[in-house]
């Protein structure tokens, strides 16, 4: 591990012999800025595992960086190896965390690529091309982000309070984040605004990597206990809420962290729009609504010891739903890379999303 | 200290000679249920100062009876002696706590009685007087909150659910508390209920407050984030709100803690109808409606610091409001201790509470 004084970027592969990737460790922040050094398959296997890179584009992205540093070893080997030992990686890299759609997708990905190259009995030439492979998802992530900001800036104006609920930002993708991409777009075209951070109890995404974001690019950020968004919104303080979304169904309802449903409710009483930004692969339009999503239970210490210390009666029962469904009647817009939906109804989600797969 | 096996009252006067106060430590609380026995006045005044004794109510009570402790070493002593002491303890108990109105309240009321009283020459019989005093102190208090309770426990059925937000419990009272004493009455009177607690962020009072007490009569209880009320009522897991107040305008509008007013949208939101519990006292007629009631803000670090460790960015802006206003319109009913106001409006609230000084 090194501390280079500036470097925030979420993921950086570096172009050395031998290359190695570059992450920022999110178990350390908001208290530390400290970066962590792959040199070998295993210490991204382990940054993956252990949370260190998190949000599904992310860990997509390291993923496939990934497969390039478990094959730098062997690419002045002959062509049997290298191909051996590529399907040992994907095998490896997708045991480091089961459940992440994002990472099979991206190992997926890097199969592909090397069974359509017409490099295979050229080592050298396929890692080349596996490493143009990995570069190109962080790219097009890149890309989707800055997409998504460059529609939902056109929704802010300058001197704008606006609110934002849990982390979607460039901590979770490769760059910008979705609903933060919004206002740092906002902010590059020179937009003043001030930016209201939920903490986003029980795992404090808001207050410790949000609010860390919003901070870094020297964006004013004000931040709230969950519990104080209501009151701030009464206050007049509030012009636009922006969240992101975990999956939208075919009709515009959004399951995204818990709490997302309350804000939208208090946006509504306050008359104040609220808008989710997400990439177009965050639909799934094979679900019509939002009862058909499952609400994830997590466990109870994340709410009675997550926070340093026990801060609730031994054995309690405690309910700790992992997030909720905004239905789609309290969403004034979806900001997508391709394009603004709104209204959110299922007949203008078809037509800016069209047949994209999910 | 010592730790009885079972005592977990707040507030006990032990009548020995010489006669003690016993306190539950609530900054010990949830983890560890240990008692402090003051056996002199410098011991109240350090239970107050340092929150072990919390809570308007209990602070004047601990004050109160703390009085009696002060003069117990004089009360063999000359009249002269016994009355200068008196004076002494009033002013020095005062210090503990500058701004808790109850406390100047339940001084006032020793320092009058002293004043008042037929046996001013006989130290002995003069102690027994305040000591009376004080205990009528506690009882009024303890009579007020089973009196919330009687009437507020009418409006809960068997089998609901409820939902309380921050701490309005026996801790904070001479027993049964105010939105807490509604539930344990209910309880007593044999309906089963389920209790859902805000564990109401920053300094967490449901948590590590509210649930405990909820917990330590066997009530079943489920602990949750603030962000998630909005989904456990969309769930319909709750039939009822109630919660205390710190203060009630003329007109009905609420302050209690930060949170209470979003709650309270969101019950409207899904149709649950919201109680207030408070004695007779809490409402201010001098105060025509809640904007006339300033906003107190409260320090960073309660937010940022609050859990035992680093939670956000260091220099962070934090807004920190510590209560905030529910309006009239939203609450079904204010539960006293002289009966129900439902509606809620300045007439009825004349009805009910008449001419009752704040």
């Amino acid at each position: 591990m090194t501390t280079p004084p500036v470097r925030t970027e979420t993921i950086v592969w570096v172009d050395r012999q031998p290359g190695y990737l570059d992450l920022l460790d999110q178990t350390r922040l908001p208290t530390e800025v400290v970066r962590v050094e792959c040199r070998e398959v295993d210490q991204v296997w382990e940054a993956i595992r252990s949370l260190r890179v998190r949000g599904a584009p992310a860990i997509g992205i390291a993923a496939a960086y990934g497969v390039c540093l478990g094959l730098q070893p062997v690419r002045d080997g002959s062509p049997d190896a290298f191909l051996a030992r590529l399907n040992q990686v994907l095998d490896y890299l997708a045991t480091s965390r089961p459940t992440a759609v994002n990472l099979f997708w991206a190992l997926d990905r890097m199969r592909k690529c090397a069974e359509r190259s017409a490099v295979r009995s050229d080592p050298p030439a396929l890692w080349r091309e596996l490493l143009g492979e990995a570069r190109a998802i962080h790219d097009e992530d890149r890309r989707m982000c800055h997409a998504i900001g460059h529609v939902g800036a056109a929704i802010l104006q300058n001197g704008q309070g606006v609110l934002t609920h849990c982390n979607a930002g460039g901590l979770a993708t490769a760059e910008y984040g979705t609903a933060l991409a919004v206002l740092f777009t906002a902010q590059d075209q020179g937009k003043s605004l001030r930016v209201f951070v939920d903490e986003t109890r029980p795992l404090l995404q808001g207050a410790r990597l949000t609010a860390w974001e919003l901070t870094q690019r020297g964006i004013p950020t004000t931040l709230i206990c969950d519990s104080m968004a209501a009151q701030v919104m009464r206050e007049g303080r509030v012009q636009v809420v922006i969240t992101g979304a975990d999956r939208i169904a075919a009709n515009g309802d959004v399951a995204n962290k818990i709490g997302t449903y309350g804000v939208a409710l208090l946006a509504r009483a306050h008359n104040v729009p609220f808008y989710v930004a997400a990439p177009h692969n965050t639909f799934d339009l094979s679900i019509a609504s939002g009862s058909e999503i499952p609400i994830e239970q997590r466990p109870a210490h994340e709410v009675t010891h997550g926070l340093g210390r026990q801060t609730a009666p031994d054995n309690v029962e405690v309910y700790n739903p992992a997030f909720d469904v905004t239905p789609a009647e309290l969403i004034r817009g979806i900001i997508t890379d391709r394009g603004l939906i709104e209204p959110v109804c299922a007949e203008r989600i078809r037509q800016v999303i069209g047949s994209s797969e999910a």
